[in-house]
């Protein structure tokens, strides 16, 4: 099966911790990379994680607060110094280029690469990336300021060809593409040969949605349904629903809540308030609502 | 013997690695926390140092290269988080003020504490700091863009009362601060005690030097004439010379003959190149010039 791997650089919140960095995470589909955040510190994880830096080309920014886009600008500079040549493409909130730009001129000027800027609209759910296999998706969020998460879907691919099933029944060569494409084979002699006989299903399309920073927010549910891993903030446990909801924020009961109501294959949870010395209790109120529940973790990496 | 640290939180140069973080360090004087260079993680690994984050209050950046000041803005940030009230002092070249300006008013708005930048011209010799106890001059340096290195020299100390001569000469307790500055004590009767038999000397001031980034400049070595620590960048060795020319770097032995020519009392060298697995070369290569040398490295805490 084609590679879609989730590698989390960090998953801590807002104050930095010795025990957990800023956002970042890197997905890898089909060898492409792409980042999702990118919290101070985010190139040395990026190092540590082995990953081809020439492979990363997008950057999504879910929201301009310093943890999730303080490590730009070092990684875009370190890019120069590496003498990359293919276009960055970063998908974020129109304030970030003008942010950025003054920073760029000076800091990387006469770089070998561009750094090209999709603004977006974080309130408006939109197909914000697409190529031959994937699409991108923006998930309007609630958070203090214009957020939104990004759900990655495979397109579906064409079906197996049944080798010798296609042998059997004569399907001549010129007829793969269609067959694959889920059309019946109609032999000379009028006799319908089912697409069913003729091809195995292909695997079915792998999805990851990624939803941080926000408050608990139900109509999520509806956009992430049945995703193959969802990621949800859970910043804080029930002990802090208040403050959950004061900051914006969510607690991993919630985000278990979420992942139920959209029938997740997986939960997984981040971006932990400084406060934990362990997040073993998030993990344990996010497993009683919804069990297939996974703790984030730095250096981590998920095969879908 | 009053507090005088020297904290290496990153002795990095510019491409990060997982085994250097880009270049900070951390003065504590008497319990007053001064920073070199702020490059990105500064902020995690002042945490990992334990040091106090209330107590720093001056920031000295030597140049506009990112691994020297990348970390700044999230340092801010978090600064502003944990609801500091102090005024945050930075010393730095004028054009850092433009950088972060459109930053710290985006990331930073209500905050409770001032930044306050305090531009120098890095191309002269001059006080920009000074307390009861201290001084910080600049050391222009040669690098690919205005650079200065940064002196930090004890103020000379009172001599110490030497008591059971004072109390057998008689001298009476409103003279006690003449007599520490360095006054002879002349009896009624016209004899004259001197201050040396009144006193001890006080222990001789400390300093320390910090050097990075530069070109060889052999002009360096009279103004850090017998500092107690110099720190010099040492980004390669003798075989890549031509290299170190070339950008503006100096060699571990080009820091030593900096080190042995200005007679110090002992030589950190630091600011490595990402190519050396590990700096062995380096630190010989310096030892055969000025003996006394150490390699700087994360976490590194020493004493003058």
């Amino acid at each position: 099966m084609e590679k879609f791997e989730v590698n989390i650089l960090g998953c801590g919140s807002a104050l930095p911790t010795t025990r957990h960095q800023a956002t970042s995470q890197v997905l890898n589909i089909r060898e492409k990379l792409f980042m999702i955040d990118c919290g101070e510190g985010t190139q040395v994880q990026l190092r540590r994680s082995r990953l081809k830096f020439s492979r990363l080309n997008h950057i999504f920014i879910s929201h301009l607060h310093g943890d999730h886009c303080f490590g730009l600008i070092g990684l875009i500079s370190t890019f120069g110094m590496l003498e990359r040549t293919a276009d960055l493409h970063i998908y974020c909130h129109a304030e970030l280029e003008r942010l950025l730009s003054p920073q760029l001129e000076f800091f990387c000027k006469g770089m070998s690469f561009q750094v090209i800027f999709h603004p977006f609209n974080p309130g408006e759910k939109k197909v914000i990336y697409e190529d031959r296999s994937l699409t991108v998706e923006t998930i309007p969020l609630r958070h203090r300021l214009p957020t939104c998460g990004f759900l990655f879907r495979e397109k579906p691919t064409p079906n197996h060809i049944n080798r010798e099933m296609i042998d059997f029944h004569g399907v001549p060569i010129w007829m793969m593409n269609r067959i694959k494409n889920g059309e019946d084979y109609v032999k000379e002699d009028g006799t319908v040969v089912p697409n069913s006989v003729l091809t195995y299903p292909s695997d079915p399309p792998r999805s990851y949605a990624y939803c941080s920073d926000t408050t608990f927010l139900p109509r999520i549910a509806e956009q992430v349904k049945e995703v193959t891993l969802l990621f949800h903030e859970a910043t804080f446990a029930e002990s802090e629903a208040v403050r959950a909801r004061q900051t914006l924020h969510s607690t991993a009961r919630e985000a278990a809540q979420i992942a139920h109501n959209a029938s997740v294959g997986q939960l997984l949870i981040g971006h932990f308030s400084a406060r934990y010395e362990d997040e073993a209790v998030l993990l344990q109120e996010a497993k009683e609502v919804f069990p297939n529940t996974l703790l984030a973790y730095e250096n981590q990496r998920i095969c879908l």
